[in-house]
């Protein structure tokens, strides 16, 4: 099937901006919860979201097989559980309804008042109940970085870095919408040149600037998913910024891996941007040498070109851009990381999350982290308002934005934002 | 409210033999499919099941807060949302309603043909939807096997081991009921003397001799919860082998923990028993030197006395107990494991499952894995029909029991068992 929805030429009937990441190609899915305290599933285009619930209800998609409850739901699970070819189908139709030459909904006022949200009357929820949470590890930029950071500069990368792409399980509970504030972490830490651990607040909250696809249900347990398959079970991506607790994990994370230094907070972006929607932008990932196993060789270009931004606005209230990267720059591709993470017979449902790990490129300023921003507390950051960042301070908010341009078509994902408070002292705990 | 469940002179008007794990004090929870191909919850006494789906419906459960369809689910996890005074309550109830000296459901054989079951007209299913699984790695003398072998012998312990209980972020999608069978995973390993690594299935299976705990909904994001709570949230326990490829492991888990050598199949026991089950059978748990942070002290003994034991059972079909051990030698408690866990503010919900980790003793029979046993495969265990092992072949089936003794009382979990099945060739490779 076609996918009319990226017709470049189309226009909507609703006022899009000329910068705005949600024209009619994009068409993203989200959940939200109306002015009328309902939750919907529901999408965007420019500054209007729309209740996919109500569009199904008042039969605007007729002739699809989708059941009569599917957009009214609290997540996007069972929708994405319908596959590819409804995704299609839905995103088509959607375009064709809000299509400047289609008067059908256009034209109908009662219609309109209950099927169209201002941004301001809607509060975008969590878009998926996510079953199992991966993060890789997949830039190699990042991976260099850390390794320089932390153990041998002359070898950064480890030996199994180029031949698997990295990753670990996450937590998935702890996954926030954006615009949910997090606390700074309490933990244990390893003061410098100390043996024994002290406990406290992270003196080094850092965000990590990552991108996070969806998956639909895609294989039986024991069974891999080939990687020039993979793609199909790919539903879309989010921002995702993966906040870690630097001192918590330096101490915790040999020999199992980071824990309480990253499951205090996650944040997404609360619309999920279809594949199908960044087909235009599909661009070459970097060569790998050495070749991967055939597992892993993926047929075609399989990265996306997309701009990736973040903003640090101290309590004063500047945004500082601090990071300029792009998804390109990943080293091992999406396909790559699913076929990698079900070749031991993992299954995967609908709903899993799999972030790409920091996004950091060759530049100094492309760093996905204050950790390689401000290398390691060793070269501060000098915000507009005359202060310095070595990692994120109370009070601080980040934000990672995300968008692909091409040919005067752009298709982005919005923001994620939070704000770090300070922390919450634990129960019974005088400090 | 007294636990009157645990009264160790009831007696039961359904048969029990001596030697049973499931006496009327056992009272566990798991689900099931009836004969009528009707998932329900349950639970067991001697070798009877019992539909608590209809029990409720037949009034039998009458002035206990309970929603109609509580027991009506395919997961527990609404039950075990509603806190521990109701299950306390509901454990109770069904205590009185099969003591034999109580006749109102023994004497009624219309009802008694809806509620019972044997257990050969019933299949067990997973009895939670697992929302996130968290592994420990909490005996002092599995942490101290494996660092001698993949370490240093001198320095086996890591310095963080004794300060906080070391866990990582597991995957759920692939925690299976007792009786499935797992598949040999394929993967990367590297050979010995190589630097580059091979693709094939692994050679080096092996089982975790380990038991889990099954949370409540806990706490807010951002709030931990303090030690001396933490119970108040446990559920209960289940046996859990947790399959590991250790070829895999060894070859991708650094720097940021075991993947794909873990996520291929992790198998529990079909019935939890409930926290409450076990109170007569607490005791103290090992000395911690040195005392652990505030956040960390439990007051009163933490620990459980529960027999552990391992079968290992090659397709020639003798029953080999290669391994006894005992819940008791956990180094950290469970309570310390959720306290630690939440310290940062990660949240716990209804149904998250807790890994204590492999759960070694100090003899070398005790010790809970293939891996300890044969340490590392330098010293092969003979099984009865003249077979060698150092780790687990095709086709081997192994089972975990595990129950508490004392005072002629014994509850049990009965077991989890699983066959290991040859690998499936991924699709597209050809070997």
């Amino acid at each position: 099937m076609p996918i009319k929805a990226n017709d470049p030429s189309r226009v909507s009937w609703l006022p899009v901006a000329s910068d705005s990441d949600f024209p009619i190609q994009n068409i993203p899915f989200g959940v939200f919860l109306t002015r009328d305290d309902v939750i919907t599933i529901g999408t965007r285009i420019g500054d209007m979201a729309i209740d996919l619930g109500a569009l199904h209800q008042l039969g605007y998609l007729r002739d699809i097989p989708l059941t009569d409850d599917i957009f009214l739901q609290d997540s996007l699970n069972d929708f994405i559980s319908d596959g590819k070819k409804t995704w299609r189908a839905v995103r088509n139709r959607i375009a064709e309804i809000f299509d400047i030459h289609n008067e059908e909904l256009q034209k109908n006022e009662a219609h309109k008042k209950i099927i169209l949200f201002a941004l301001e009357e809607i509060e975008m929820q969590l878009p998926v109940q996510i079953g199992d949470y991966t993060d890789f590890y997949s830039s190699r930029e990042h991976a260099t970085n850390v390794g320089k950071m932390f153990r041998d500069p002359e070898n950064a990368l480890l030996p199994n870095w180029l031949h698997i792409p990295v990753g670990y399980h996450g937590r998935s509970s702890t996954i926030i919408p954006s615009g949910t504030p997090i606390r700074r972490p309490y933990g244990q830490t390893l003061p410098k040149d100390s043996k024994t651990p002290v406990f406290g607040p992270s003196q080094r909250v850092d965000f990590e600037l990552e991108m996070a696809f969806i998956t639909t249900d895609a294989n039986k347990l024991g069974e891999a998913i080939p990687v020039n398959d993979a793609e199909d079970y790919i539903f879309g991506l989010v921002l995702f910024n993966d906040w870690s607790a630097r001192d918590i994990q330096k101490w915790e994370y040999v020999p199992l891996g980071p824990f309480l230094g990253k499951s205090f907070a996650s944040s997404i972006s609360p619309w999920i941007v279809t594949l199908d929607a960044l087909e235009p932008f599909r661009v070459e990932s970097p060569e790998q040498d050495p070749k991967p196993f055939p597992y892993l060789r993926q047929e075609g270009p399989g990265s996306f070109d997309i701009e990736l931004e973040v903003d640090l606005i101290p309590e004063s209230g500047e945004t500082n851009t601090i990071c300029h990267s792009n998804f390109r720059y990943m080293y091992w591709t999406m396909a790559q990381q699913l076929a990698h993470h079900t070749i031991n017979g993992c299954k995967i449902n609908s709903g899993d999350m799999m972030g790409s790990g920091t996004i950091s490129g060759t530049t100094e300023d492309s760093y996905g982290s204050m950790l390689e921003l401000a290398w390691m507390g060793s070269k501060p950051l000098t915000l507009k308002n005359g202060e310095t960042r070595t990692f994120i301070d109370d009070l601080d908010t980040v934000v990672l934005r995300g968008y692909c341009k091409r040919d005067g078509l752009r298709i982005g994902f919005g923001e994620v934002r939070s704000q770090l408070l300070p922390p919450l002292t634990p129960k019974g705990e005088t400090r």
